[in-house]
């Protein structure tokens, strides 16, 4: 071991650092048996002269507002990142040699188990939108000389639409403290990538969106040197640096080689001799300018909007006022807008607080990196748009929940009851995508007052909350004091002679209301319960209604798959006796027609539910 | 009503038939009381010099291989499209006027309902990159000659990154048969765009990604008909006509006004008479050239590959396999890949039949819209990449299902069972995701032989057909000859005493078998079902095992939400008497581990399973 002490800011050493990086991503990959240092090798050069001479973090402080941030889009190099950590003394080669092992933090792709590390990458494509979100929040601590935001992203990934959604945004906002560096090195994972070692085919699609580009040499540090110092002057707009570089280089086994991702190479005390051997430098990251003085927010009551009990109210009109009256008490809330503000109502947040609110277009993906973004540096995130267009952002939606993101997203126009518009503008999978993704929290108001109160409660929800809001208005079933926990539920009709239970949340609330009047008439005697808490679905009093009725009929505007036919199926899915259970959802691809007829054909309106409970009781 | 029969070809009367079409857009929405006429009106000159003079398309024989098609996939100006059908003598003025009303063809969006509509939109930025997959399938019909692809795009809608990935696979490709009609009206639904009238800032961006582009006034008839012939021409490369318009042209109430999108204009009435009265236009649509003569294709016997029982081998490696056999037998297969096709092992396929290969590189939204635009020509598309990010395409997967598609999507790398790569790459919400699509079908094998039969069913399925595999080697279980029929399974291990039964998918039916095996030799014999369908599922086999055992323990390398666990309670969601049911599943994200490590970590290996199966039989 070339045992050295010396620093590496000098520019002299900056090659010995690229080395030192390149044989610790190959030594990290053997004693993994896996990994990718050929992907790592390529962007040595880049990252150490970024990490000797241009990033300033506090490594003992990583949530210091005035910290650059770094993301590695490029995740699958992850041991390129891991080797720059133990170069700033971050972690300690033992450490980095745990690298993909069991209970490691350093796992095959970077996660925030590392507090160094904001977000995690890995699926391809996000790194720069959620960069983006970075470099609008950055903005808010310090509008005159914000902190930059580097992201290294792979060629390939450059394939992603959602690379394109940043590079629209980021040119839009000008964002001037954003950085890409475009790691060059014409091999994707199966063979060459689209564009090669055209440079220029990457620096015209930048331009295109307004970047500054700066093609260079990825392996020359005096070259990268200079071009991240001219982007870093830069401040009337973001700069990609694209770098060529050469896949596996240093290692003349694998490098530019075909056939060679995604594996450690193929004999590693060969390669690091290659390389020079093993080197113990250490690098001292710049610190951030002493932090900017964050004005205390001022602290306010939160005043949810009220709504009268027997009135009608659009959920989604309340979640906008809701919104805005969070806004009010908080001065981190943030509202993001898909360009249908005036649709999810969020444009309420947007008339009172036009400063915290973002409008990202029609680019889903980018809506939801941004949100991501902007929570990893403070902000609390309120995304909205249709509930069927949030599939557009699934795998944001799973990376965010892998990130363990506190966001919260609001999904508009659920089911089929918003009527004529059609199958297309119908949320009817979100709850089954937005129940799957770990830690989330679920909830699906059938009032306004519920609404409000809920809001609020996702404020302060850990992991991914979701909000699922109707287009039409609903009676005001609640008083504005009612309490409404997450993982709770209102039971709307109970006697001790009732014959079943009528499960039901948002819009089919309504409807299995209406029905239980219908059956009372008939002596028949039924339970409402609201379940506006689908994940976590209230279990206890599932229950009971098990015990004391026996059947569970669940009504949903949502196919049978995922939503609130599965929690509460999934409620008795630990062995215990179950009761009865019957699913009323949307089965087949709804047309045009009102919204009545739309749930009268989806057989879940008040008729359909009478009609089920006498054919179960009878 | 000013009644004409004279026909439109004439560019004289373009502007007469433009106007038409305007005045029937406002009378649906009067008479619907609801859609997108200003929408409309801004793209009706274009929608008649397309319709009048270039489109070439026999309105009594959609399917013929050499008709142009055109995609609006600005679904929203749906008014547009009906009243060009009606223009064309497809439709009635009756049906026109039955527009958004319940059981009318002529929805909200347009769909598939219509014989002439190959694809729903409605869902922004889809139109485009299907129009991708419609001009490479052309192609293969007609090299010198194919029939060309009309995209009608709004500006908003450019916003979206899947535009972007489909602007570089139609440059990457050279697509001289596809021409996209960009209607830059400036204003999208909540207010202006982020490149209003700026028709540079889109042809940038397509020049940049290698398109041709023609900026144009777009309510000039004779520059857009001299656009639309300059298009045509073209050959080397795909076309943009980026067309300068006004939202609600020609009626002053609405026209370039925001807060007018998609509502009726304010007075129907005087909006009709100031665009000149109702007309009675009729247009003949040009007929495409005699359809070019198929070779019809060699009826060829379908050799699936074999695998011997004992013996090792992934599904993943299966499916290539089968993909490959598969192709062989039938010419119309084609295989598309998002930049893995070795991990998928799609590559067989490749491999064997390169001209029936497409390369999409890292773009899964693109990946999916091919599929869908080259299956409306007649191909029958295999898309395959990881299942987790499959993610990245949902909301074409859910457009793809309302339009009733019938494509094969392949998820590799389902599940913890990846190992070392961590959650990043792991497929754990897929199957949630797929079910949830109406008509889908999702197959889960646990085996090679299981695989190929399946590959080979989904060959033929209706609707979108999804197959999850497995990374690592699992163990033959069947033999070759083995019928997997969809919505069937498998008993492994039954007797008359069975005391629970265990229910398992793909890479936890091996799991589940050692279980039982172990339990056995404690004297506790317990079922095994292999759930390779998932959807449908084996409701029989499940009811019999309920009755004959109790108790169901599903396990799955899957989220507890919307998968296997979901799948087996919906088959006793009807009201029966259900049995009792544990849930073994996914629970928390993972890290980085081996295999072996994370199946026990999730707590879904044999271990875990008897265990369990103990706890509750103890």
């Amino acid at each position: 071991m070339t045992a050295t002490t010396e620093r590496a800011q000098d520019t002299s050493h900056l090659d010995e650092l690229a080395a030192q990086l390149r044989v610790d991503a190959v030594r990290a990959a053997a004693a993994a048996g896996s990994g990718h240092p050929t992907s790592s090798m390529s962007g040595a050069d880049l990252m150490a002269v970024l990490l000797a001479r241009h990033l300033r973090y506090d490594f003992d402080w990583p949530e210091h507002p005035g910290n650059d941030r770094f993301v590695l889009s490029k995740g699958h190099a992850s041991p390129l990142l891991y080797a720059a950590f133990k170069a700033a003394g971050a972690i300690t080669d033992d450490e980095l040699l745990t690298f993909r092992k069991h209970g490691s933090r350093l796992e095959g792709h970077p996660t925030p188990r590392l507090p160094w590390v904001d977000v995690a990458t890995g699926s391809l494509g996000q790194g720069l939108p959620i960069g983006v979100g970075m470099a609008l929040a950055a903005r808010r601590y310090d509008d005159h000389r914000p902190a930059r935001i580097w992201v290294l992203c792979g060629d390939s990934e450059m394939a992603e639409g959602s690379v394109f959604e940043a590079l629209e945004h980021a040119g839009h906002e000008r964002l001037g403290n954003l950085t890409a560096i475009i790691d060059v090195n014409r091999l994707g994972q199966r063979g060459p990538t689209r564009h090669g070692w055209d440079l220029g085919a990457y620096a015209r699609r930048a331009q295109a969106c307004g970047w500054h580009t700066i093609e260079v040499d990825g392996h020359d540090v005096d070259a990268i040197d200079e071009a991240f110092a001219r982007a870093t002057r830069v401040t009337d707009g973001p700069t990609a640096v694209i770098a060529r570089t050469v896949k596996g280089r240093g290692v003349s086994a694998v490098a530019d080689r075909e056939g060679m991702h995604g594996k450690p190479v193929p004999d590693a005390d060969e390669a690091i001799a290659e390389l020079g051997g093993i080197r113990d430098l250490s690098v001292r990251v710049q610190r951030p300018p002493a932090a900017v003085a964050q004005r205390p927010p001022e602290p306010r009551e939160l005043r949810l909007p009220v709504y009268d009990q027997g009135s009608d109210v659009a959920t989604r009109n309340a979640y906008g006022d809701a919104l805005e009256a969070l806004g009010a008490a908080r001065t981190n809330v943030v509202a993001l807008d898909g360009e249908v503000a005036d649709s999810t109502r969020a444009e309420a947040f947007h008339k009172a607080h036009p400063d915290r609110f973002y409008e990202f277009y029609i680019a889903e993906q980018q809506l939801i990196a941004a949100a991501v973004g902007m929570r990893a540096l403070g902000l609390r995130p309120f995304a909205a748009t249709f509930a069927a267009f949030l599939t557009r952002a699934h795998d944001f939606l799973r990376m965010a929940a892998i990130s363990r993101t506190a966001i919260t997203v609001c999904g508009s126009h659920a089911g089929v009851a918003i009527g004529e518009d059609g199958p297309s503008q119908m949320g009817l999978e979100d709850l089954a995508m937005m129940r799957a993704l770990p830690g989330s929290t679920v909830v699906y108001p059938s009032d306004g007052n519920a609404t409000a109160h809920l809001v609020a409660a996702l404020a302060d929800a850990p992991g991914i909350g979701y909000i699922r809001t109707t287009r039409g208005a609903t009676p005001v079933l609640y008083g504005p004091d009612e309490d409404f926990p997450i993982g709770g539920s209102k039971t709307l009709r109970s006697s001790a002679d009732d014959r079943l239970t009528l499960a039901a949340a948002g819009v089919t609330v309504h409807e299995a209301l209406a029905a239980a009047d219908v059956l009372e008439g008939e002596g028949i005697p039924v339970r409402v319960l609201d379940l506006y808490s689908v994940k976590p679905v209230d279990t206890r009093t599932l229950h009971r209604a098990a015990a004391d009725t026996g059947h569970i009929v669940t009504v949903e505007d949502h196919r049978s798959e995922g939503g609130l036919g599965d929690a509460v199926a999934e409620a008795f899915a630990d062995g215990r006796p179950a009761p009865r259970l019957t699913r009323l959802a949307v089965g087949d691809v709804p047309g045009s027609a009102s919204p009545e007829e739309q749930l009268r054909d989806a057989g879940i309106d008040a008729a359909a539910i009478a009609d089920t409970a006498r054919r179960l009781l009878g």
